[in-house]
């Protein structure tokens, strides 16, 4: 048996600031699905999360950057929404190009086990 | 400010089998703890884990290797314990090289985040 190919490496990752997390795999859910339908009730009705959670964790990125990731619109017909700032459209990207580069390092990682 | 050392990049890391689980930080925690007691039982209070959890927990480790990595012995003024085979000792060190290379790649990767 090819032992370089036995085990696999997951893991998982976050973003931290000198106050506690910035970005993790459920806060990069939680902006695409803001993303999705301009409205943090809408996203977190989508995820099965109370929007007060929702809204806190929207809080806790917004404290944590020196632009807000995510900000309210005003008017139209629904009398505004949610919607991301470039900063919080550039955070997904930053995050999901990690989850790759993680990801390859992992696999490589993975051949070098010596078990 | 300098935005590159704005952010830390935080880690789990598991090493799995095809069945789930090999190793991980409380494993491994778990593993030392045996080492270091020559007893599953004594591991597990020092852990406060119930023996239930830390026997399920070898027995995990040990079905998802060809060797054990933990053995029992028998004899001694004790009637025996358990201590950790050759294949325990190199799945702890391999386990925290693995995590001194992870720590050192999230670092690199964090110069690089543009946020």
């Amino acid at each position: 048996m090819d032992s370089i190919s036995k085990y696999k490496i997951k893991s998982r990752i976050w973003i931290c600031g000198e106050e506690g997390t910035f970005l993790g795999e459920g806060r990069i859910h939680l902006l695409k699905k803001i993303q999705e339908h301009g409205s943090i009730a809408k996203a977190a009705k989508d995820l099965n999360m109370s929007y007060k959670k929702a809204w806190k964790l929207v809080q806790s990125m917004n404290a944590l950057t020196n632009e807000p990731l995510v900000e309210r619109t005003t008017g139209g017909k629904d009398g505004g929404g949610s919607i991301l700032s470039e900063k919080g459209e550039k955070s997904i990207i930053e995050f999901e190009k990690l989850l790759i580069e993680t990801e390859r390092f992992m696999n490589d990682q993975a051949k070098h086990l010596k078990l």
